[in-house]
């Protein structure tokens, strides 16, 4: 199978990696993160507005696109990136999170797994291959394979059985994907078990995928959990492929995880944050609602560069957001994305030049110091 | 009284005529639409696409600025134009219109009106001295006189007594006003009676005004009775001073009356239709959620150069407000208010080229051809 995304080391620092993911639409420096575009579009923003924040790939999610408008629907009009004007690189995921998600609304069996919309309730099915064909209608650049996501407790034989049955779906993925189609990226599970995540990697790494993503992380066990997955799971995955660390978007974690070898990242946190009143500044979360800002002069973060912090007060965003106004969510959007995609920049230059412990110890400390709210 | 705006005659084409107001933060081009800045943002856009988009002034509705977060903390935080990053000219209301239509929640007096705020219940007392410093809290380059909106039905006996009191607060508000605040403006009244209208403009241009608006019209009456009340009542005004037609702006409207004389326009329709979904087209309306767009390909409007326009298909426009997608309102107004301020360059260059009679008839009847719905 011919690789369709190339990556290409760049510096090293202990473990953590910068480097380039070269891919048919364009190159995307990592450690990336990539802002979620849920619906064909990074809520409250224009494309052209996020790649201008840094963005240079953003996830498009295809549950949410095959059940409103349809996979089918964006296929005709030209696929996802003519349809919402993105011209750079698209991750898809390829539904199953949100499937796995639908408690009680939903049947797993080996051929694939049966649903119910939770737009119209009406049944679907969704199988390693739908998966990977809704992706190609889309026009994605990088896809995911349909995994299973297992249930955060579940037992070591429970666990076993599903990265078992993912690997059979891995292969049956592989041989859905058309010629043309874009890059495909297996996903790594085994829960909290060690010797099932090196399985997974060791069963998923014999077979030929683009990149290797990380999954069932960051669900809700504790973080030194994922820490001690990444850390034994990392080395075990081919070095001259991409690390994707599915889900995870806190800036505390995007420090510490890139300083063990993740190169991707995605996260709803810094816009769904910003739409709640919540922004994300060197010294920790600001809550904007916060009274004491009402008459406060002060841009949200004194050194930030973002366009919302070089042009209005925290005065005015309090006001917007106790108003209810459209813009809130757009100017918070922009300072919480400009401040993820600016701390990727920083980790990016921290491992080329050879400072990452440095530059990770004074970040998570100051992120600490929390002294907004 | 100094005038703080001044009106200079460019062209005429029967009554209508095309001009330029110099006012301190700029000139406007009138006929003029002034988008609507309610609570200090036109609503989803950044004030510099507004600007872009062709807008000179805008307008701030002082009720609700007081009322959240408070003319007074926009005062302290430098003022509206600051607050909001609006560099341009703002025209302000008066606070009136919102007040008079509390039905039973206000109290009429000779000293003013008393009401409850729609927020929070809170007694307040607005006067014509109050609405004044209101509007220079803001730093208003074009206050209103607080004047009572009769309501529609209103008979002779009470529109005369109603427009006599305008008058006595007219008095007081230009006694009000400081020394180094904006242009004020008079507000004609009169109900739907040729005299009392006749007898509201000789008592105001007989006070030393910067402009006049005519109030009370397009407020439910037949549109007919606001064309007869216009045709009478603008001959009798200073051809050296704007004349102001509040809260119109539906297209056909800003075209007739331009025909008859009017300078400028405000109303919230082109930004509250596109929040609905409906966009304005040179044929007629166009209603985003409609089924048959969901696989369309094509613009809004195909001759339209706005940003929406050039960059998304209908399909997508309608997925977005489908999906009640924040983008969706903001790329709506981008077009509705892209159209209303074309739609007045086209009216300023059809009056310039002495051709607005046909001008008039051509996009009127384009208007009615209405072939979106």
């Amino acid at each position: 199978m011919i690789p369709r995304v190339k990556y290409e080391p760049r510096a090293r620092d202990g473990s953590a990696r910068r480097g380039v993911l070269h891919s048919r639409r364009g190159l995307i420096d990592t450690p990336a993160f990539m802002p979620v575009g849920t619906a064909g579009t990074v809520k409250a923003m224009l494309p052209q507005e996020v790649a201008e924040l840094g963005a240079q790939i953003i996830l498009g999610n295809t549950y949410h696109l095959s059940l409103r408008p349809g996979t089918d629907l964006i296929a005709d009009m030209g696929g996802l990136h003519k349809f919402m004007a993105w011209p750079g690189p698209i991750l898809t995921d390829s539904g199953g999170f949100q499937v796995f998600s639908l408690a009680g609304r939903r049947k797993l069996s080996e051929e694939g797994v049966s649903f119910q919309s939770h737009l119209d309730g009406s049944e679907l099915f969704l199988t390693p291959e739908r998966a990977v064909q809704a992706q190609e209608y889309l026009g994605s650049d990088i896809m995911m394979m349909l995994d299973e996501c297992p249930p955060p407790g579940a037992d070591h034989d429970y666990a076993k059985s599903s990265l078992e049955r993912d690997c059979r779906w891995a292969k049956r993925a592989i041989r859905a994907r058309g010629e043309d189609s874009g890059a495909l990226f297996a996903i790594i599970q085994g829960g909290m078990y060690k010797d099932l995540r090196a399985m997974s990697a060791a069963l998923l790494t014999a077979l030929p995928f683009d990149g290797y993503a990380l999954g069932g992380l960051s669900v809700g066990e504790p973080k030194e959990a994922t820490w001690e997955m990444l850390t034994h799971t990392i080395p075990l995955l081919p070095p001259d492929k991409p690390v994707y660390l599915m889900g995870v978007g806190e800036p505390e974690d995007l420090v510490t995880y890139s300083g063990l070898g993740v190169d991707m990242f995605d996260c709803v946190l810094p816009t769904r944050m910003a739409r709640n009143g919540t922004l994300l500044t060197a010294m920790g979360r600001l809550n904007i609602r916060n009274r004491r800002f009402r008459n406060d002069p002060g841009p949200v973060e004194e050194q930030c560069g973002c366009y919302t912090c070089r042009t209005f007060s925290r005065a005015y965003l309090r006001h917007l957001f106790m108003a209810r106004e459209l813009l809130a969510y757009r100017l918070n959007t922009i300072h919480n994305l400009y401040y993820i995609l600016k701390l990727m920049e920083n980790i990016r230059r921290a491992v080329e030049s050879g400072v990452y412990s440095e530059f990770s110890r004074r970040t998570l400390y100051n992120l600490k110091a929390d002294d907004n709210e």
